[in-house]
């Protein structure tokens, strides 16, 4: 894809997250696109990111999915704003809580396809669903509330 | 403490974990000990293992619930079985659903404390509650419900 993901948008400076901060050497970098009204991430694991011999690791699935619900929370509500990427400064969402369900072993080896919909939409609150699939299996499925992150918070941790 | 953690009593040849592998070297080799009727785990993490500057991953904060209420459910249902670890095979669980609630940032820079309760035991499943504080404070809970392997999985899967 050649377009930018959400999470190159978010500003340098603190764009650290151990999933999905572009300024992160260690961390997994991953990334959200839009496509439609939904959006979608691929990852490839590591040969390493297992579970057991053959299988992902579900750490790693719950931090694909919550990156991933939060990168389109920011966006989702950044567009409801009828902003354009880009047009100014994407604002941060964090977890507020995080449910997975694992509904099958996750095949490693494969690159591993996430679909996020926005459940719900309410002030600074969004819920986001997502599913892991790999192969086109559907293994895994996930809930997240997000929520925009205090205007303060961020300058006074920099 | 010198005693050995649950994991080490998993099989060496399925100990891959990525978040309590003995035998995964890339992995955050998490332990987990009992302290009366309750297991604990502590964990420093890297400097990297950031959301934003100055707190933890919640992506990790989740992989340390997740592998310390699995250790915890294995060992629960072994002592269940009036078996002293190390005396016969510790049979695996493994994550049917993970949730966690995000109470506050966790402060990186700081050893983190989980303590994990058995919540139900039925059967092959357990439910496991695990709190995790950062300086004294409890700033995640997650709850974890666990399902031992069916005997043949592993055998399957070597």
């Amino acid at each position: 894809m050649l377009e930018k993901a959400v999470q190159d948008y978010y500003p340098d400076d603190i764009a650290v997250c151990y999933g999905c901060g572009k300024s992160n050497d260690h961390g997994y970098q991953i990334k959200t696109y839009w496509e439609g009204d939904q959006t979608v991430s691929r990852f490839q694991p590591e040969s390493f990111h297992t579970a057991f011999p053959g299988y992902v690791y579900g750490g790693l699935i719950a931090s694909l999915i919550d990156c991933h619900a939060t990168g389109t929370a920011a966006s989702a509500k950044y567009r409801e704003e009828g902003k354009t990427l880009g047009t100014d400064v994407l604002e941060r969402f964090v977890t507020a809580s995080l449910h997975v369900d694992y509904l099958a072993p996750t095949p490693i080896g494969t690159v591993l396809e996430l679909r996020g919909r926005i459940k719900e939409s309410k002030g600074r609150k969004m819920v986001i669903s997502v599913t892991l699939s790999a192969n086109g299996k559907e293994t895994a499925r996930g809930e997240v509330v997000a929520l925009k992150i205090p205007e303060d918070f961020l300058s006074k941790n920099k």
